[in-house]
């Protein structure tokens, strides 16, 4: 979220921000900010703030964040698509290098500049372009089919678009990016403001 | 998360769970389960478990997400398309009805059944199709101003796709719907596991 925040403070052409106008922007309470940015190593200027461009290189380098990923993606539908096509990812630092998918109608095709291959040739590909991060776009029925793919080509972190829980053994990482929990909480959200 | 766990488990033919392990599928401690499950109104049958069904409509009931939402979206480029023509939404009871963008080469274009319509269009749209919705999906330089559109309208509750802050008046909710939140968190997690 900070980097979020920093980056956004960044494109309105803000260079410094208080810790109190930052805490403002991020809903959380100043002394908060104050204890997370020094673990990160930060500890601004006083009367100043921090520098933008400072605590965003240090929030990364502490995430690990501060260098490029290289991704596979798996399932080549509207959402793999529109995923190769956001420019975001690559600014972001994850580069997804790989296109996977089981349909013989889809290998082959290229999108946005990458060839989509077949979901077989996973682990040997992963080793050929060292990508280290999976990311599953299938529908959900092919989730963990997609899933031991990456499993089975040594990756040992998994973004799953997919709407359906996967296994993964010990040592795996799965984030789940859920859409729908968003939209129900927004919808929570608003059926209680109008019994207000 | 529950509703999400329990669809799943509902696509894989199972009818009923134990608490405990629906816990362990949500990674949450068994306790805890019981405590959200009861604040729905589910109880569970000793010796039996929950029925799976009866916890989606209860959770759901609960989260008044027991309806037809109506949503428009902003923005037409990939990723608006991949929503809108995102099967998963409608089964959810998120209903796509109108999809806007200011770009003049995507307005009257037909993407997933929806003509495209013109923003400034958007009020009058969301009144005489009921929309409850906002669904972001611009680049983020354009996010504020489609939020802008969508609070112009009425609309209560939003979902921004897109990676920007945006501001909103009291009484509207904003969701953030930010992949690179989980993709940080993934890269942070493979990091810390490489050092094992």
């Amino acid at each position: 979220m900070y980097i979020q925040v920093l980056e956004n403070l960044q494109r309105d052409g803000k260079n410094v921000i208080s810790s109190e106008l930052l805490a403002r922007t991020c809903d959380v309470n100043p002394s908060q900010i104050r204890k997370d940015l020094a673990y990160f190593g930060e500890f601004g200027v006083r009367g100043v703030g921090y520098y933008v461009q400072d605590l965003i290189t240090s929030i990364k380098q502490a995430l690990g964040v501060d260098r490029v990923w290289k991704c596979a993606l798996v399932g080549v539908g509207n959402l793999g698509r529109a995923l190769l096509n956001h420019r975001e990812f690559r600014l972001r630092g994850f580069h997804i290098v790989g296109a996977f998918d089981c349909d013989p109608f889809k290998i082959g095709e290229v999108v946005s500049g990458l060839e989509v291959v077949c979901s077989r040739r996973l682990k040997e590909r992963t080793a050929d372009l060292g990508i280290e991060l999976g990311v599953i776009t299938t529908p959900p029925e092919r989730a963990q089919r997609a899933c031991n793919y990456l499993v089975d080509a040594g990756i040992k972190g998994i973004l799953n678009f997919a709407p359906a829980r996967i296994e993964v053994p010990e040592g795996v990482t799965v984030e789940y990016v859920d859409f729908f929990h968003h939209f129900y909480a927004v919808a929570f959200n608003v059926t209680l403001g109008s019994q207000d």
